[in-house]
Formats: structure tokens, C-alpha cells, sequence
């Protein structure tokens, strides 16, 4: 940890603090998803948790419209969140809490399911490139490309050496993004077995939840090994400085929320995007919305 | 006005006092942008209905969800919220402050600006129907197929005979739509002439507001007269059973978002969309659940 003055720990960035390092083996059983790094301190931590995610709120709107009346310059900076977990780890409460903290109009969100018949027809990359967000927008990927390299691992939806080349076609893909002014932040929400086997038992506690279950759910589970291990590549293979992974540990709500509304705001601080100048005449136009009535 | 028992006027549904009545010529000049029919009261009026706004909030979200659980059941049900307005009647405004309240992950949010080349090549309504809400979504139009019989018209940018037949276009598209589960709402925002002038001025004076400011809207106020004759015409031509537009006083921002909450929950609470039941059998998922671990 850098030290700052006085031998003191300099505040670290979050995104420093869950990055995943480029081309280092993961091992996500070394990750409790029940930790809270960097965030705000037990035993306050659910209620201040969740009032510094509802601070930051106005912030995150201030710093969206920026990007957004950037784009109007000609700045092509944007956003593109992409959540990643099993299920029940969070993705859609992630999408309703923090991204309901932005303006919906600049918010370009896309769930994507298992493939249509149209979609298995074109490379894997086809669907995700329709859904990017335009410059000045957040673009929101709930699940992804990575599911090419996730469940088509594990289900073998796919020959084995043409999964291997999707690391690098990813890899080169997103590098591409980046180039065209997509800042990446890819976030694996990390929860635990017992987590899971939980909340999907709370689903079906309640009627109102059904909707969300599907027995289906309970047999994935007996792949959960499996799943870590395709994860664990993942992360790996396509942690690049262009476009890092980040491991969110994801049992607790409140953190999972404090921490990426934490990485958004950091990103967004850092790509600083400054309302354009006016091409037009302030005064002139000024005289002549003032004169016309007269 | 309805009366209830004892002669004391029954609540009325701010839809029916909105609705521009089927088949009736329109008259905007009867219509005071500043009024606020059926709001809270003043002088309470501002902070009053933004209370009343934000506490609709939750009610609101909860039926979105349900909207959208629905439809995971078969329910092809949703709602299609359009917005026409002159420039600064607050159509962002109230994509911003009113869909702000719900989950943006069931929102499908459209702006449309001018046409492209490759829309130009479509019929009007090809770029529409590329935008629609999917069953359980809510999808709101900033501008819509209106800017063919609005700007077209008053720009002159189509034959007559051509834009004279698409009023009965439209109509039978969002008849097509209505059949197919899709509850139209379409709001006129109706600003005064004099209320555009003072926000464009406020505009002019935030150099964080220039990039929403562009020379060309004092031109367009050349043309006032045209356009509200443009929007009366719609509005009479369009106003039916199946898609009804709703005239939407919106001097008053407080009002304005008020005002379109209350027509979505007044409309969501008509839907009464339900959770679906279980299509398996919950004792024994549970059975699964509880029995893995052993």
C-alpha cells in the first residue's frame, strides 16, 4: 500500500484496490466475497454504506451530464459497465440501484440472454457490437461477451480450440474500444455458495419472486466448480490495461452498490469531461430573444 | 364534474381531465401553460407537488416491476409514453426527474432527432418501430413520428397530400399497437411563449446550459404561430379510443413532472399487472436446495 506523509497510508483508489493484475493467475477462493475493502467501516457499515452510495449520487448525475454535453463537442468518451456473476449475484440489483442514481437518458442498457437462432448465426461479438454505448453515454452490459467464454465453456456450446481464440479476440476487441474512447469497467460480483444457495432460497419464500426462479437455477449449482475455474480464465486471459477486470465481492448489497458507484465515480473523475464552449454568440443571441418582443 | 354522494364532487382521474376529447377541434390559446388542474394546492403548489412526486415514487416502481414480471408469464403488456413539446417544454426534463423514478433496466428510452439519410430512405414510421417498448417494458419517445405531421409541416419538408394522409397512418399504427398490449401515452407539453423565451435566456446565461442552446431554436420562434397550429391539428387528428393525447400544462416544471407521474400510475393501476404463478413446484425446489449441502 503507498504511503503517504508521516509514514501514513496514502488513500488508495478502489479501482487499484480490485483490480484484478494483468496476466496473473486468479484464484478467486483467495477472494472473500463477504469482504468489504476499502469501504465504509463495520459495524456502521450496512446504513453508512448505503447513505455514502446515496451521497455520491448527485455527483455521479453531475459528472454523466458532462460526459454527455462533452459528447455534443465532439469529445467520443464513454462508459461501458459490464456486470458479470453467477446468478443471484447481484447484476439486476446493480443496474436498479446504481444506475438509477443517473439520468435514465444517458444510461444505453442491454441484458443479454442465451443467443436467438438470428444471433448463433453471426459471430459471437455480432450482438454485443449493436449494444455499445455512443459517446457521451454509460453503457450497461447485463451479462456479456463473456458469456462466450463463460457458460459456452462449461455447457461446451463450443469446440474447444474455438473457445480458446475468444480470450484474444475479446482481448483485441475491447482494445479496440478503448482506442475509440471506451473506458472498460468490467465487474466480476463475487458471491459465495452459501450466499447463493440463500438468496435463491429467499426467492422462493416469497410468491412475488417466483418470476425470478427457475428450477434450472439449482442444477447450474452442481456446476459451480466449474464455473469459478471459467471465471478464474477469464479473468485472467482478459484483465488488460485497456480494459482491467474488477473483483467485487458481492454477499453484502451495500458494499457491492458502494463499491461500484465507488469505480464509476472514480472513472469518471478521471476522464474529466469538461462542458463545451459555445460556437455561437452568448450576447448576440441574448439581444435578439430580448428585442424581438419589443 | 362527476358528483359522489352527498354532492361533493367525486376524485376525477387526472387522465379524463387531461385527455383531449376524440374528434374535437383543439384551441391551445384555451389552455393556460401555467395552470395546474387537479395538483396539489398552492401556494404549497411547488414543494407540495414535488413531495407528492417523490412519494409516488415507490408505488411506481413496484407496478413497473410487476409489468415486467408479467410478462415473463406471456403478459405482452406495456406502456408506451411519448413526449412532443416545443424546445425547452421538458421533455428531458421529465425523462430525467419522472422514468427517474422507476428502474432504468425495464425502461426502453428513444430520442429521436432529424432523421438520418438511411431513415429518410424508410417510411416515417420504420425508425418508430425499431424503437418500441418490448412486452413488460416501459418505453417513452423524446419526439416521435408527431415531428412528420409537426416540423414536416410547419417546414414544409413533404407534399401536402402526403403529410395530409399521415395523420390516418398514425392512427392505424397506434391502433396496431393498442391491439397488441401496448397502453399509449401521449403527452403535449404546452409551454407559453414568453415561459420559452425566459428558459432560453437561462440557458444563455450558465455556460453549463450552451451546449443545450443552439441559435437556431430564436429562428424556430419565428415560426410559434405555425407549430401550435401544427400541434392543434395533431392533437385533434390524433386524439382516439385506442392512443388519446393528453395536454400537459408545463410552465410549472413541479407540475409537469407531477402530472406525468400521475398519468403513469393512474394507467399502470388500469394494467393491475400481476406476478405470475410458479410453473414448478416450490416445496420441492426447496427439498433440492436444503438437501445439496448434506
Amino acid at each position: 500500500m503507498p504511503k503517504g506523509k508521516k509514514g501514513r497510508a496514502a488513500p488508495q483508489r478502489l479501482s487499484e484496490l480490485l483490480r484484478v493484475p494483468e496476466g496473473e493467475p486468479v484464484d478467486l477462493a483467495a477472494f472473500d466475497p463477504r469482504a468489504t475493502p476499502g469501504g465504509p467501516d463495520a459495524p456502521g457499515g450496512k446504513s453508512a454504506g448505503r447513505e455514502a452510495t446515496a451521497r455520491m449520487g448527485p455527483g455521479l448525475a453531475d459528472l454523466q451530464e458532462r460526459l454527455y454535453a462533452a459528447s455534443t463537442g465532439g469529445d467520443r468518451r464513454r462508459l461501458l459497465l459490464v456486470l458479470q456473476g453467477m446468478d443471484t449475484s447481484g447484476k439486476g440489483g446493480t443496474v436498479k440501484h446504481v444506475i438509477g442514481l443517473f439520468n435514465p437518458s444517458g444510461c444505453r442498457i442491454q441484458a443479454f440472454k442465451a443467443p436467438t437462432a438470428e444471433e448463433r448465426n453471426h459471430p459471437f461479438l455480432w450482438r454485443v457490437r449493436k449494444a455499445l454505448p455512443h459517446p457521451g453515454e454509460i453503457g450497461i452490459f447485463d451479462r456479456s461477451h463473456y458469456e462466450d467464454v463463460l457458460i459456452a465453456r462449461v455447457r461446451e456450446l463450443a469446440p474447444r480450440d474455438r473457445l480458446g481464440r475468444r480470450y484474444g479476440q475479446i482481448n483485441r476487441f475491447e482494445q479496440s474500444l478503448a482506442d475509440d474512447g471506451v473506458t472498460l469497467i468490467k465487474c466480476f460480483l463475487h458471491i459465495g455458495y452459501e450466499e447463493q444457495r440463500r438468496r435463491l432460497l429467499q426467492r422462493l419464500d416469497r410468491p412475488d419472486k417466483h418470476w425470478k426462479f427457475d428450477p434450472s437455477d439449482i442444477d447450474e449449482r452442481a456446476l459451480w466448480p466449474a464455473y469459478q475455474e471459467a471465471y478464474e480464465l477469464a479473468l485472467q486471459r482478459c484483465s488488460t490495461a485497456a480494459a482491467p477486470w474488477y473483483v467485487i465481492p458481492a454477499d453484502r448489497k451495500w458494499y457491492r452498490n458502494w463499491a461500484i458507484s465507488t469505480l464509476l465515480r472514480e472513472h469518471l473523475e478521471a476522464l474529466d469531461p469538461r462542458y463545451p464552449e459555445a460556437e455561437f454568440d452568448v450576447a448576440e443571441c441574448r439581444e435578439r430573444l430580448l428585442d424581438e418582443g419589443t
